[in-house]
């Protein structure tokens, strides 16, 4: 097996920035013919798994459209991430857990460990306990070849002043740039060198990272999973404008401007978009 | 049907303080005889339930030891959610949810809408992309009676650095105060006159509400869960102590140290610990 930061590497070689997000949100399945019910996020999650393999590289299912419809949900929610994996598509789950100690450890154990019901190849996180309690998580998902991202800088205004709060450190750090710097610390004694880190960040494409005290660059590399592509307002020429040094591992997230083209037309507009980002030389 | 916040106080006048936590830890679940499995989970929940009906007002069953087991293990929280429910105990479903927009209102209506499968009387949520991503949420649960609990300043060491972290207001408030102002503002707009807010905080019980700059009480009063009794190391009888004039609301929350009694002294160890908490004159 390789490690999941490799396999994000490989995957934007192979297939370019775009990752297809799965959002069944109930207008999205009326849009699309399909009951807002956990039988129709079923059947909208394996149609677009369907559309998107061999056109992109990743998709991302957002957990909360799923769990919307309780245990059903996930049950529907356990065929379309197994029918993506089976695709040869890497799947983030965009769940935001985020605990300590052992219930934090089931979280990781639900979605990265090979064989459960849940299996995921990647998890999103929320470091709102400190990134301390989640480096178990990070030692977990590495062991088994599986990744984790960090909320770091997120695209919604709401999120700006809590993001750029100052930690005190030797010189005050923005709390999403002391939460890669954090984590980075973490990632460098485990990932192997010249390797991609298998834990990588959150951040959103909208955001102003010189506002929000980002790093110009993160050692070791690692995936930068960015929506607001598309609807959101980032436009995909901009990517490498918009990222600098890091761009080359940003995972360019798109839900709704794909999603909305509807089930006859999503295959060909995955095409489109995946081209609309071009090379970034990984 | 009366507002959360106002159930809350009415559960503490009647049963005091304590809040049993439902935590099918697979260790847990070994030392009760159960299977490390969905099955095992709903029965040990629903044992739970039971043990504390009557016993104490308020249960919190911990989402991750269910989601572990996939979309079965979310088919045994139903059950125990239910079964909670139908005692008459306030079932706060500890989840940690958090995202914006209208993947947080997925998550507030799978918890919060009376009939869904999932439904608990509250949701804990967490604050890190902005309060303002979370007052749909709780406009959402007011109007359908029911509650959230922000996560504020919680017990675990590496989160210390984070939730103290300054934001810049005139005068620069820890994240963790910060958080409890901009929530507090919300309620006390949505809040009838004299009543207890429906939308809480979670504030550990062994943190030091001086050095993480919180604010010495709290308008509207808002309930105020607090891990961190009995395995964790604060003690029943100090609450008062800990918690100055948020006392009256403090939902004192113990798991292992009820639950490693085991099904046959489970009830008498609820007993006796709802009694070492006494009365804070509600």
């Amino acid at each position: 097996m390789t490690g999941f930061g490799e396999r994000v590497r490989a995957a934007i070689a192979q297939h370019g920035h775009l990752c297809v997000g799965i959002d069944p949100h109930a207008s999205l399945l009326a849009e699309w013919g399909l009951d807002a019910s956990a039988a129709g996020a079923r059947e909208f999650g394996l149609r677009v798994v369907e559309a998107t393999a061999g056109r992109a590289g990743i998709v991302k299912p957002q957990v909360s459209f799923f769990e919307r419809y309780g245990s059903a949900g996930f049950a529907a929610l356990e065929d379309v991430l197994a029918a993506a994996r089976e695709a040869g598509l890497l799947v983030i789950a965009d769940a935001k857990r985020g605990d300590i100690g052992t219930t934090m450890d089931a979280y990781a154990r639900a979605w990265l460990t090979p064989g459960s019901p849940l299996e995921a190849d990647a998890l999103t996180v929320s470091p709102y306990l400190g990134v301390g309690s989640l480096t178990d998580t990070f030692r977990f998902a590495v062991a088994h070849d599986k990744g984790v991202f960090v909320l770091a800088a997120t695209s919604n205004p709401e999120a700006a002043d809590l993001q750029r709060a100052l930690v005190a450190r030797e010189e005050p750090l923005t709390l999403a740039h002391d939460v890669i710097r954090e984590t980075s610390a973490f990632s460098a004694a485990i990932t192997p060198e010249g390797d991609w880190s298998s834990v990588g960040f959150v951040i959103g494409a909208t955001v102003d990272l010189v506002e929000s005290g980002l790093p110009a660059s993160i050692a070791p590399v690692a995936p930068i999973l960015a929506p607001g592509f598309g609807a959101q307002g980032a436009r995909p020429q901009d990517l490498a404008r918009l990222f600098g040094s890091l761009a080359p591992a940003v995972i360019a997230s798109e839900s709704r401007s794909i999603l909305s083209a509807g089930p006859e037309r999503i295959a060909e507009t995955i095409t489109a978009h995946a081209d609309a980002f071009g090379s970034t030389n990984v």
